[in-house]
C-alpha cells in the first residue's frame, strides 16, 4: 500500500496517528537541524519534518538528497505543528518522518511547478504533463470533468438518452473540410471523420429514441485560428415531437442548472432577441450583454446637414463610451488606428466629448450644432463625461466594425466581468446566407433546418428574407450552443438542396439514407449543440478554452509533446493503396 | 405542443382528462362502426378510439385512412376502456379522439416493427432507424446509457476524474493496425486514430491526475470477424500510487456496483485464479466457471496400457458430460465431427460412457479396463449417466481444443445462463508470448507492463517464464477488462523495448515523449480497461454486440445505411497530397 492518506486530508484530529504519504516533493528547505519537504499530490500539500534530533541519521540523510518532483513515499506520525500555516487546508499539522522511499528520482523541470510559472506557452505543451501538475491547469482539467458529469445529470434526469454515433462515417460536402481516413478493407474508399453527429441524430428521432444526447468528439480540417482545436466536444442534443419553445425551455434549464451547480448563481428567465434585432442593437448574433453601449442610429439625426461622409453613408451608427471624454487627443488617434486596422475595417471614426460643463466637443463640429451633438448624446444615451464613437458605411459591415470596437472598449474598461453572466437566446435567424464571391446562397446555420412555417414559398422570390426556426444561446458574448428545428418531410428537404445548389442526383447521392428515413414515418424534430470547450472555458472564467484540453494541439494541428502527425512508412500506404505526392 | 402526455403514461386515474398525444400508427383495427389505433412512442403504447356515435365523419374518415407507421397527432378525452387489457400499462383507458392530425405520413416499412420481426440482419442493418423502434432494440440503447451513466457514477463517487484525451494523435508499430488520417496542414504526415489512450492515461499519471477515467472511441484497422467492430468503446481507467491489489479493488467495486444496479444481483468476492490455473482447470484464461465441467490430466491413469495415441500425447486430458451417457452413437460420431473441423482441430476423441448400472463402455476399451475407466471418472468427476469425453496431444493445443468443446457443449446442455453471473480475476498472466512463426516474443498485454518484481532478470534468461503485474476480469467467459500494473522508469520501459525488439533508436523515435516525462518524477501507476459493447451486451443477456451499438458496421467494416466508406474526388485527394493507385 503506497499511501493511507493522501496530501490533502490530515488534521490536527490526526495528530498522533502513523501514517504513510506518497507524493511529488514540492520544495525542501534544509535548516541545518531540520528539514522541511512539502510533499504534494492531487488532493493536496502536507509538510513533512525531519530532524536531528528525532530522525535516523540515514533518513535525514536522504531527505537533503530530495530535488523538486522526486516521488517519494514518507512513513511517519502526525504532530501538531509549530508554526501554524492558517492558508493550508493541513496547515495545522505536520508528519514526522521515520521512514522514507525514494520512488522515482526527477530531472530538474524545465519549468516550475507552481501556480504562476516561468515555463512559456509553448514548453508548457512539450511538457505538459508537468504542466498538468499545477494547479491552476490541474483544477481546470477537474473542472470540465465536473461540469460534464453535470451536463449529464441534467440530461438523464430529464429522461434523455446517451447513445453513441459512429466516427467512421462518409464524407459529406456541406460546411467545413472533412478530416478523412482511408479504409483498407474497402479500396479506394475513405471513411471521414464527423463535423458533428447531426444525420445520425435525426435519424434516432425517426427511430422514436425521443431525447437523445452525446458528449462526442468532432473533427474540422480547417486551417486553425488561435484558440481552435482540429478536433472539439459537443454537448449534441436531439428531441422529437418539439417545437422551439420546447427547445429552449429544456436547454435554459440546463444552462441555469450548470450555472447553480457550478458557479452558485441563479438566474431567471433568459432574454430573447431576434437575430435582427441583436445585429441593429448591437452589430452581433452573439452579443455581452453584461453592459450597455447600445448602437444609436443617428441616419435621421445626422443626415441632414453637410457632412457628406454620413450623407452617403448606408448607416451612421453610434455609441456612448462612459467616461471616455476624459480620453486625451493621442487616445483618441490610437482608438481610430485601432478601428482603421485591416481586421477591423472601418474608415474613420467620428467622434463627441460630452464635457462634464454640458458642452459638446466633437471632430465634426464645423457640420453640426451644440443641439444636433445634443441629440446624439441623447440617442446614444451618452452622459456628461462620456464619449460617442460614430461609425458609417455599409449596414452589415459597419455594424460589425462598431461591433469590434464596442468589445474592444468594454474589454478595456473591465465591463466583461468573468464573474457576471448575462445568457441570451437569440432566434429567428435567417434561413440562407449570401456567399458575396459566389453569389449563391449556403445555408446559416445547415442544410437540415427548416424555414419558419409558411415561408417556404418565400424561398423562391426572396431567399434572404427567410427566417428560420434556428437560435442561439449566447453567454457572455460567446454562441455557447447553437441550434434548429429540422426539417421532417422528404419533399422540403429536396427543395432545400435544390436551393443549395445540389442537383437531385447529388442530393440522393449524398443525403439519400436521410430523404429516405423521412418517407418512414419521421417526427417534428429539432436540437441543439454546446460546444464544450467554449461553454466550459466561459463558467471557468473566460480564459482560453486550450487549458482546459488535456492534450491541445498548436496552430500547425499538431501536438508539440508527441510530435503528431508524422510520416507513415511506405509498408502502411501501400497497403492502404495510397501513394503520396511529396513536394519536391 | 406536440403532446401533453407520453403514450406510456395515461392511468385509471387520468379518465376524464383531455389530453394530446402524439407518436407512430403501431396498428389500425376498423370494425365499421368504431376504429382503434395502437399509438406508440418510447414511452409505451396507447389505444385510441373513434366510433361513429361520438366521433366526428371527417375524423373517422382521417382514422380510416391511417397506415403503420404514420406519426400523428390526436386531441380527445381519456374514458374508461371496456375490455382492460392487463398487460398493458395503459390498458385500463383508452383516448377518445376529437381531432387528428396527421403529421407525416410513412411508406409500408420493408419489416414489421414488431418485438418479433420477419426482417432480416441485413435489411434491418440497412433501415436502422426502423429498427430502433422495435422495442428490443430500443431497449438495448437505453441500456446501454444506463450502464455508462452507472460506470460514471460509481467512479466520480471514487473521486475519478473524466478527462478526454486526443482522437488524432501518433500511430505507433506495437498492436493491431492504425487507421491513418492525411493531415493537410502537414504535407506528407498523418495522424493515427487511437487503438487506445494508454499513453496519454499514463501521462497523466505523470501529471498528478491521480484517478482517470474515460469512456472512449478506439480504432483498430483490422480484418472484422463476426461481431466485432473497427471502432469500439472503451471504459479506460487509471490511477497512481496503487499496487495490483488497488486496482482490483476498485474495480471489482464498478463490476458489483453494475451488477446490483442493473440486474438486481449481489456477488461477495470474486474468486482469483492464476493463468496457469486458468489454463490447466479450464484451457482458456477466460473460462466460464458458470458451471463445472472442469479439465481432468488424466496422463498419469491413461499412459500406463498399450494406446499409444495416449501414450506419445505430451497432454491427456478430460471433461465430464452431465447425462451424456444417453447420447447415441450417431451423435457421439458428431461430436468427434465436430472436435475435428478446422476451426477446432482435434485428431480425433476418445469417450467413455458411465452407464446407470455403474459399468463404463468407451470407445477405447480394448486398451483399458473397467477399472481404468473407474479411475478417470473419478479424476473427471463423471457420475453414472455423463459421458467422458478425452482429448490428446500437445498441451497447448489440446487445453484450446477440450476448451472449445467444454463451452460448446455447455451451450447445448442449457449451462450458459444468461441471469446467472460468475465474474473471476485472471492474474499473473505472462510478461511476453512468444510469436511461433517468427520466433520473437511480443507484449502479451502492451509494452508498458511491468515484470513482477524481481522477474527482470528473468527477461535475459528465460524470457516466456516471466510473470506480468497484469490481470483480466472475467465475466461468464468472456474477458470483460484487463489490465496491469505500469513500468513507470524509463531504465526498465527501456530494456521491456529491447526485448520487444526495438532498437534503441526506435524506442526513442516512437516512445520518446513517454521515457522522457518517466525522468520528471513519474509515480507508480496502474490501470485497467473494459470493454464496453461487451460488458453491455453480457450484462444484457449475452446477445451478440451489435444490437448494442446504435449504428454497426457490418463485416467488410462498411455501414450500410450511409454507404460508408465511398470514394472522395480528385480535388480531395489533391489538396491532401494523396494519389490512390486503384488496382486496374
Amino acid at each position: 500500500m503506497y499511501r493511507s492518506h493522501s496530501c490533502g486530508e490530515l488534521r490536527a484530529k490526526d495528530i498522533n496517528t502513523e501514517v504513510t504519504l506518497s507524493g511529488w516533493v514540492q520544495k525542501v528547505r534544509d535548516k541545518g537541524f531540520v528539514v522541511w519537504v512539502d510533499l504534494r499530490d492531487r488532493y493536496g500539500i502536507t509538510q513533512l519534518v525531519f530532524d536531528e534530533e528525532r530522525t535516523s541519521a540515514e533518513v535525514l540523510e536522504v531527505a537533503r538528497t530530495l530535488g523538486r518532483e522526486f516521488v517519494i513515499q514518507a512513513k511517519g506520525k502526525v504532530i501538531d505543528r509549530a508554526s501554524k500555516n492558517p492558508n493550508m487546508a493541513t496547515g495545522d499539522i505536520e508528519v514526522l518522518v521515520h521512514t522514507l522511499n525514494i520512488l522515482n528520482e526527477a530531472q530538474l523541470p524545465p519549468f516550475t511547478i507552481e501556480d504562476e510559472t516561468d515555463g512559456g506557452d509553448d514548453l508548457r505543451m512539450k511538457y505538459r504533463y508537468l504542466d498538468i501538475r499545477r494547479n491552476p491547469i490541474k483544477e481546470k482539467l477537474m473542472f470540465r470533468s465536473r461540469v460534464t458529469m453535470e451536463v449529464r445529470n441534467y440530461l438523464s434526469g430529464q429522461g434523455f438518452i446517451e447513445v453513441e454515433t459512429p466516427y467512421l462515417i462518409k464524407s459529406t460536402p456541406e460546411g467545413a473540410r472533412d478530416f478523412v481516413v482511408p479504409s483498407r478493407m474497402n479500396e479506394g474508399e475513405f471513411y471521414a471523420l464527423p463535423q458533428s453527429p447531426q444525420t445520425f441524430k435525426q435519424l434516432l428521432m425517426v427511430g422514436g429514441l425521443d431525447k437523445y444526447f452525446q458528449i462526442v468528439k468532432c473533427f474540422r480540417d480547417e486551417d486553425l485560428r488561435a484558440d481552435r482545436q482540429p478536433e472539439f466536444t459537443q454537448i449534441d442534443c436531439e428531441m422529437a415531437f418539439v417545437e422551439q419553445e420546447d427547445i429552449l425551455n429544456v436547454f435554459e434549464g440546463l444552462t441555469k442548472h450548470l450555472l447553480k451547480e457550478i458557479k452558485g448563481v441563479e438566474i431567471g428567465s433568459f432574454p430573447r432577441m431576434t437575430y435582427d434585432e441583436a445585429m441593429r442593437r448591437y452589430g452581433n448574433d452573439k452579443p455581452d450583454t453584461r453592459f450597455g453601449m447600445e448602437f444609436a442610429e443617428l441616419n435621421a439625426l445626422a443626415q441632414q446637414r453637410d457632412f457628406n461622409v454620413f450623407n452617403s453613408a448606408e448607416l451612421v451608427v453610434g455609441i456612448a463610451v462612459p467616461g471616455g471624454a476624459e480620453y486625451t487627443r493621442k487616445e483618441i488617434d490610437k482608438l481610430i488606428d485601432w478601428v482603421r486596422r485591416p481586421q477591423v475595417g472601418a474608415k474613420g471614426m467620428v467622434y463627441v466629448k460630452c464635457n462634464e460643463d454640458g458642452s459638446y466637443k466633437s471632430s465634426v463640429d464645423k457640420f453640426y450644432t451644440q443641439e444636433d451633438l445634443a441629440a446624439w448624446a441623447e440617442a446614444t444615451g451618452a452622459k456628461a463625461g462620456d464619449l460617442i464613437c460614430i461609425l458609417s458605411g455599409e449596414t452589415s459591415a459597419t455594424r460589425s466594425q462598431l461591433s469590434a470596437l464596442r468589445m474592444e472598449l468594454a474589454e478595456r474598461l473591465g465591463l466583461r466581468k468573468p464573474d457576471e453572466f448575462a445568457p441570451l437566446w437569440v432566434v429567428d435567424f435567417p434561413l440562407l446566407e449570401l456567399d458575396e464571391e459566389s453569389g449563391t446562397y449556403h445555408a446559416m446555420h445547415h442544410p437540415f433546418t427548416s424555414p419558419k412555417p409558411g415561408q417556404l414559398e418565400l424561398l423562391e422570390t426572396d431567399p434572404g428574407a427567410v427566417r428560420a426556426n434556428a437560435y442561439d444561446l449566447v453567454l457572455n458574448g460567446n454562441e455557447i450552443g447553437g441550434g434548429s428545428i429540422r426539417i421532417h418531410d422528404s419533399e422540403t428537404q429536396a427543395i432545400m438542396f435544390r436551393h443549395l445548389g445540389f442537383s437531385p442526383e447529388e442530393a440522393e447521392a449524398q443525403f439519400g439514407f436521410l430523404m429516405n428515413a423521412f418517407r418512414y414515418g419521421a417526427p417534428p424534430h429539432g436540437g441543439i449543440a454546446f460546444g464544450l470547450d467554449r461553454l466550459v472555458a466561459i463558467l471557468g472564467g473566460q480564459e482560453t478554452i486550450r487549458d482546459f484540453i488535456a492534450f491541445p494541439k498548436n496552430n500547425s494541428g499538431r501536438d508539440v509533446m508527441i510530435d503528431a502527425p508524422a510520416p507513415v512508412d511506405a509498408a502502411q500506404l501501400k497497403e492502404l493503396n495510397l501513394k503520396l505526392d511529396m513536394p519536391s
